[in-house]
């Protein structure tokens, strides 16, 4: 399994496509998710190409963490969510649809189950002010 | 909301209760969930004390997650898993139910629905192979 460069997140970090930025610096780009499991569903994607964990450098991971952990607080202040669950998915029978790695922060509502992802695209002016609102967290 | 020593890693990471243990070092634990969503599934468990990701000092993070990949390519190469999901929980509305930050390493396989936490114990034959099989890839 290689890194293949045309995968959508290579597109964004390319600029070839938009999206709804909430950060971005030279390890890595966050993102709201269009088709969130939940509202405030977030992505982090490390800069570096790899297709997933397995093939990612360990340092990349080191330095990408903190930055993961950073974002999970930023979720929970602005969505006042109850908790919030980190999933990283390797291949597609783990659950992987875009071959290019990446984190998901997705908020947990009490008594809101998560929506499948892939769901539904979510509204492109709530994305948009979920990522502000998270970037003046950060 | 703060970090209870009396949690059940806690218990293990003091060695006041057993645990089928794949490695240890001084940053982490890793060990089998006896619980287990699939064959194969795997804890990582920072030493450091910490409720979830939300309190954990980001240098433990950072030192941990090289670690978090190593397990999954051993459980993958142990398991022959068609993929991998990482993931870790936090609070209960998340699903978190120890409350020592962890991460979860869970096989996926082609076709197999994954069981719910919780479900059922796994046999304790079964896991110590595992573990020491898993161990043998370290």
């Amino acid at each position: 399994m290689t890194y293949d460069p045309s995968n959508i997140f290579g597109k964004i970090l390319r600029g070839e496509i938009p999206a709804h930025k909430v950060y971005e610096d030279e390890t890595a780009l966050v993102m709201m998710d269009i088709f969130p499991q939940s509202r405030g569903h977030t992505l982090v994607i490390p800069k570096a190409p790899s297709r997933n964990l397995f093939d990612a450098d360990p340092a990349v991971l080191a330095a990408v963490i903190p930055l993961v952990q950073k974002v999970a607080n930023a979720v929970k202040s602005v969505t006042h969510a109850d908790g919030i669950r980190l999933a990283q998915f390797n291949e597609a029978p783990a659950g992987q649809s875009v071959f290019h790695l990446h984190f998901h922060i997705i908020p947990a509502y009490e008594g809101i189950p998560l929506a499948a992802h892939g769901g539904g695209k979510a509204d492109d002016a709530e994305l948009s002010a979920l990522a502000r609102d998270i970037a003046a967290q950060l």
